[in-house]
């Protein structure tokens, strides 16, 4: 299979300035390395990450929770729509190869628990630790270089 | 409104005998106070909490991850086959006035998020404690006891 | 398997007067048959019909669009919510045994499209005939009485 | 706002090669005009239209009803695995500006539905005419330029 590799940035759409310069790094290495990003497509870490992508003109999707492909943030090159609500966190984590949480509340848990379900790698960035077996990272550099180590083990 | 409360028990398809049998008494004792138990109706803890529940005349709601509601445990009495699977999961949560965690796993956790997420009363019972702000049971009588007081205070 | 029929009843939320009153016949006669109503849980058809099934002792079920089962109509045992919009309306056809169909526009036709597709009994009572398999009633006795005829044949 | 227009491609995993044919071209035509064609990412009428959409150098996504990126056709760029089953229909149509049917069954006429219910451009290519208000084309260069038009007047 020759298509790209697809990350998972999950987050919440508040968060600190600090969060969220990690959360825009993060794309930015998503983006460096070649692959998609994918995400919830609304604000706060989401929209972070994308630009951050863009920046390095990457390809990034946001799986929104609305009816409305309007409600995307400004750097979501693809919108997918379900109007499903938080149903659509199972989405992105079944449309990922792999995922990094960068800080989040309630949301960005039920994230990682089908993230960890699923069984695919999954790094916390100054996110939840639930669990001996999350692998946390320090940086965004090295979040997004575990996360293609362990991909690329598979 | 006149309906019935609808109770949430979540858990793993498999558990220890020991959770099985706090499963169980939950049921029963959701059931004793005329409450509808709600859960993912396959087996475990579901099929246990439903045991429980029917044995006490309850009524019990399977909301299943497959397509077939010949899927469901025996104990259910209503199946809603969504064909979804873990989306299901977030069904569950928006069903529930409340919600019982019973042992489990990363299922079981993304569950609890939802709840929390929503906010509405959650009580962990041999469960995940990921947060401060869960509540944690002793028994079975104390987890149905906690999960109704609080929804009796909304 | 010992548990009850389950029968959808599809429709439009807004309807003339004629046919909510088939609507409510036919939820009548889901009830005396002893099966559980299944519907969308809001007005029009679903509630017609859900009154027809309580006045006769019925049990309903409304499998809600919305994330709140406050917004399911006063005929509502059971109230399921998904939060999921129409996406909802794939879950009511999998959790029925058969479907009537009693006028309404283009969700009903989805539903209708749905059953067809899972190959379950449905029956059109002055809705959709999109199709020279669909079978259409005269009444509400009629369509309730051809959907039974059909499962029974399974 | 500057992403692009995003085509929804409906229509069956099996299909005549008459059907298929139209499919392809119509892909290639929706990648000419430089938007992103959105469909469910299996084999038949919607792996024809993603191989023609590549042909012309276009961006294909599949919005695929299974857990795993990997049964997409290999014509698609973006999988979205959504675990949901024929739930990812409604998907496709939220996530789509205007939407063409190509031959089809019971599937197909349930993403119609919707997207008549959303009230988006849709038009029927050999496809299903349930309505006086579907608009059918007679070729598919016709069916992407009523599309196009309809998405400009709105």
């Amino acid at each position: 299979m020759s298509r790209r590799i697809q990350i998972g940035v999950v987050g919440g759409r508040e968060a600190s300035s600090e969060v969220l310069k990690l959360a825009e790094e993060v794309g930015r290495e998503i983006a460096r390395r070649g692959a998609v990003l994918v995400c919830g497509g609304l604000g706060g870490v989401m929209e972070a990450a994308c630009r951050g992508a863009k920046e390095e003109g990457g390809t990034t999707v946001g799986i929104l929770p609305v009816l409305s492909a309007e409600k995307a943030n400004p750097y979501v090159d693809i919108p997918i729509a379900t109007g499903m609500g938080v149903a659509r966190n199972v989405i992105i984590i079944h449309s990922c190869d792999g995922v990094i949480a960068v800080g989040g509340k309630y949301g960005t848990l039920s994230e990682m628990a089908f993230a960890k379900q699923r069984g695919i790698p999954l790094v916390s960035l100054k996110s939840w630790e639930f669990d001996k077996s999350v692998v946390s990272a320090e940086s965004p550099e090295e979040a997004v270089s575990i996360v293609f180590q362990q991909i690329g083990m598979k």
